[in-house]
């Protein structure tokens, strides 16, 4: 029987500072490094539970704001949990509200106590802070809880970062205070913006505190994506060694194993699935829009070396139709396609590392990827 | 082996009006009354072809208007056909481009020779006539092609009726002698508008010629109800009994619980997966509304007596919250309830005829169902 305690992590394989790792939580084990695809309102948009998983999918992340504001964390909690609302008994991880507040609500107020905003679909007033983060993210029945913390807009000031990340700071004091659930394991959120020095400040303020798995945020808010390439490498060896790092909200194919490369763990992006519904497609040979004229006629499939039921099943001819006559289908066969392509990349990297030829994949990805 | 040729149609047993049968096609039996799922643009809105073969679908049916417009015959025909275009290797039926071109086009001109018409997508210029609609529907590949016909609008005078349905019949010849395809099976399309005579006179003129099927078209126009009903109970027993009877466009559950009692045999309609789209599920206690605000924290199935993946796994508070939060999976679901609901009940029409209780299963879906 598997004894392991729920938060056990266990480095297994490392190669440079990339790491091969798995992680206990209340619903078994994470292979990393991991993606996860992003399922925002208690759905991955277009894809059954069943077919995320026979793609791969380990644990999918649900927003706390979006499911807060409809249908509400208590309906969830009366229909007996977000796993058992969304048909999804595998791992879920919740981010705390924070990013969306910032990025999707009007009229914010942001005060030591919490963060007061209006509602992005009825304009109704709402109130986030550290405690009622917790509380939905503990009523959802997540089992990977985020910190409540300010994502700043960018560019700020050296001030308003040093300002914002140590009210950060003293917020994720206050989430763990909250925390009562035994089975959820709460992450902190590092911030302190695109500078080494500060981003080091906030690392140390945030591992103060002792918890299962760190998190960096504050990236994918418009920076130069150098910027945030060389911030990863810079901070992520000096986060602690054992325990997981999620890089959140990031990236591209480049930016995942750009990031591996730099030793995190864990990573969420809407793009595979938000592309997919806009016709952009990742084949190991880059990216395709399957808009292209010169796919009008083409009886190959979108990508020749993938494995998917998209690309075992129709041509890219097809994939254009049903992309120009904005057919459901289209979403869906691209939704599989990209989510595949991620989820396999991640698996690739993660027996890289395990087989000792991290170095070589690392620079096939890096000849063939591309921003 | 199975050596019936294609087109043999078997009875196998008679209720009064209402019978079971099968229909050889290329592409294997089809076991009547049988219902057709509605693939407008080479898919049936939000569903894989494995998904409605699970659900039991034997036949789906494609538009030639949509499919001559964008992507086009030739184009499906280079990529080697609509079964392999759309991945379903399993019977097609295409309509012949009429209803559409007189419901959806624009500048509508109808001649003696056929239809000019401009695409409702860009205004093009496009010409319809039965020698073009058969050249679409064998480049296409369908299995079961329908003659081109006019449809008029509702209401029509009598001298309009009589002029349409003579140019139908000519049409019709004109279909019959443009079909070369041996595979392909031709039905002849019944119009005569609303009244016995004047039908009757078209059945007379349509079954004059030799076919391996015959359609009751010029319904769902915007008639009264009742009086679809009424005619297709008076027309259906004159038509060739050793022929299939195709009811095109029609209808709700009661719609088609009366027509296979009025002795017809195949029916398509965008009705189930249309108001699945729109939040609207069929029951066998009637029609329901997701939206339904008392639905917010009900745990229970949408129909607890219903089979379907819809109803094993999800909750009415979720599919009102996907509905809702406008989702993708929403349509999905809905679809594969609807789509079940209707094959459902053409399977159990079918066994109850089969089974020699027709007249009590009939009388029970007469007490459930409502228009």
């Amino acid at each position: 029987m598997d004894q392991a305690l729920t938060g056990t992590f266990e480095l297994q394989k490392q190669a440079g500072q990339a790491r091969a790792a798995r992680l206990k939580t209340a619903r078994g084990w994470l292979q990393t490094p991991v993606f996860m695809p992003v399922g925002t309102k208690a759905t991955v948009k277009g894809m059954l539970p069943e077919e995320l998983r026979e793609l791969g999918a380990q644990i999918v992340l649900g927003n706390t704001y979006h499911l807060h504001l409809r249908p509400g964390e208590e309906t969830i909690q009366r229909l007996g949990g977000l796993h058992k609302f969304m048909n999804w008994p595998h791992p879920i991880l919740t981010d705390s509200g924070g990013f969306q507040v910032f990025s999707l609500s009007q009229l914010t107020k942001v005060k030591e106590e919490g963060v007061e905003f209006r509602s992005h679909l009825d304009g109704g007033k709402h109130f986030l802070s550290p405690e009622t983060s917790m509380q939905i993210q503990m009523a959802l029945g997540a089992d990977i809880i985020m910190a409540f913390d300010e994502c700043l807009k960018y560019p700020a000031t050296d001030d308003e970062i040093k300002t914002s990340m140590d009210m950060t700071h003293r917020w994720l004091i206050r989430s763990k205070n909250t925390m009562t659930r035994q089975e959820s394991l709460l992450f902190g959120i590092v911030q302190g913006g695109l500078e080494f020095a500060l981003r080091r400040t906030s690392l140390e303020q945030i591992t103060s505190v002792d918890l299962p798995g760190y998190a960096l945020g504050g990236f994918s808010v418009g920076e130069p994506i150098e910027l945030m390439h060389k911030l990863v490498q810079e901070v992520a060896p000096l986060m602690p060694q054992h325990k997981p790092r999620y890089l959140m909200g990031v990236g591209t194919p480049l930016d995942l194993v750009l990031a591996v490369d730099a030793g995190m763990d864990m990573f969420d992006c809407v793009m595979p699935t938000r592309v997919a519904r806009n016709g952009t497609l990742f084949t190991w040979h880059g990216r395709v829009s399957i808009k292209r004229t010169e796919f009008k006629e083409d009886a190959n499939p979108l990508d020749p070396e993938c494995s998917c039921y998209t690309c075992q099943n129709y041509s890219r001819a097809y994939l254009r139709h049903l992309f120009m006559s904005g057919e459901i289908l289209s979403a869906r066969l691209n939704t599989i396609h990209n989510l595949h392509f991620y989820l396999t990349l991640m698996n690739r990297m993660r027996e890289a590392i395990l087989e000792n030829r991290w170095e070589t994949f690392r620079n096939h990805c890096l000849t063939r990827f591309v921003n």
